[in-house]
């Protein structure tokens, strides 16, 4: 299948393509608004994977030709641009298309991180109601670091955290995910559950920032 | 030392209470409304833990009697008598206590449970602005399910996130936890992070529910 990264240049793209690319037999689209940076960033994640080889299953494309080609779209942009990027490929996306948010929307104080929630609630949410109604949107990928996941050389022994409101796309979701080594999967229920979600990732970064020897961690549930 | 459980004869304070006269040599308080509610629960405490045994380390009393011997006191009564129960106290409070905040507000609906912060922002941050600014508090406890703490069968091999303004209070509720077994302790730096500590409940108990092999989950942070 294709994966699409919408906005895939950027930490969290890169980390969530090299460890599909590396992991799971899908080919990765990584998109960008300018098609150039997209190419650009597709080559120098095949050569992390494997320098000098010919390994055609990641290329570069514009934002719309990626969601154009994804089965699953997964939108990797920035909080701010998250929006007008999906508003932006919506009548691009194939029939059948899963979009995935691994969005979280935070802001930054004397104190840390906090968790910044809209009148729709979670960014997930916000998505789905820029989408046209049979567009299945699931929450997956916010509470894994691009540190993490960018370190090749790390297990991740992490969980992830699905939501959505079609049993079919979360399924597909978790299958993708359970490819990817080192990630297990927990179903958090609907998609309006994303906000208790996303909230997690800012607990996370203050944790990282008030414990020396915990860095871009993530949670295992038990 | 003496560990006062406003409200412990709830399931969250029967929970933390067992785990610390199980585990460390520390005296507890059962506290209630009602002084012979809170013997009650004692007397059944000391007998889950050593049924027929004279273990005088666990006690009931009214509240404020609770509060006045404790070195640290924990608030484990409902998120809505919370601040009620802490304002009837705060003149009962030895110099040097911690008062310590297990307290999480949430909201239920159709798709299941949801965080519900105030203008002031977490429980924590409330409790502490109805208390004299020399009474130190710290989040603690939040994450763990009182279903997992009261079965003293269960290996816990979970972390308690700690939340605080005063790092000596923080070091003293990290050492008392520190002393149950299977307990891990991650600092998420200032009370104003609260927040994100208490919200991450609601989706421990989201997971639960939607998933069969989860049941009173807590988190390792990794």
């Amino acid at each position: 299948m294709q994966i699409a990264l919408l906005g895939g240049s950027g930490d969290i793209g890169e980390g969530i393509g090299l460890r599909i690319a590396r992991d799971t037999s899908h080919d990765v689209v990584i998109g960008s608004r300018r098609r150039e940076k997209a190419e650009d960033a597709a080559a120098s994640y095949r050569n992390t994977l494997a320098p000098n080889a010919d390994d055609s299953r990641i290329v570069g494309a514009s934002n719309e030709t990626a969601a154009s080609e994804g089965d699953f779209v997964i939108v990797c942009v920035p909080p701010r641009y998250v929006l007008d990027t999906v508003q932006a490929v919506r009548s691009d996306l194939k029939d059948d298309t899963v979009v995935v948010s691994p969005c979280v929307r935070m802001s930054r104080n004397e104190t840390g991180f906090h968790y910044q929630s809209s009148e729709v609630g979670s960014v997930a949410e916000e998505i789905s109601d820029v989408l046209p109604d049979q567009v299945p949107v699931v929450g997956a990928f916010q509470n894994l670091a691009a540190g993490a996941l960018t370190d090749l050389d790390r297990d991740l022994d992490l969980d992830v955290v699905v939501t959505g409101d079609d049993d079919e796309s979360k399924q597909k979701v978790t299958a993708l995910l359970e490819g990817i080594e080192g990630l297990g999967t927990c179903d958090a229920g609907a998609l309006a559950n994303s906000r208790e979600v996303e909230s997690l990732t800012p607990l996370l970064i203050n944790l990282s920032m008030n414990n020396s020897d915990l860095h871009d961690l993530g949670v295992k549930f038990r």
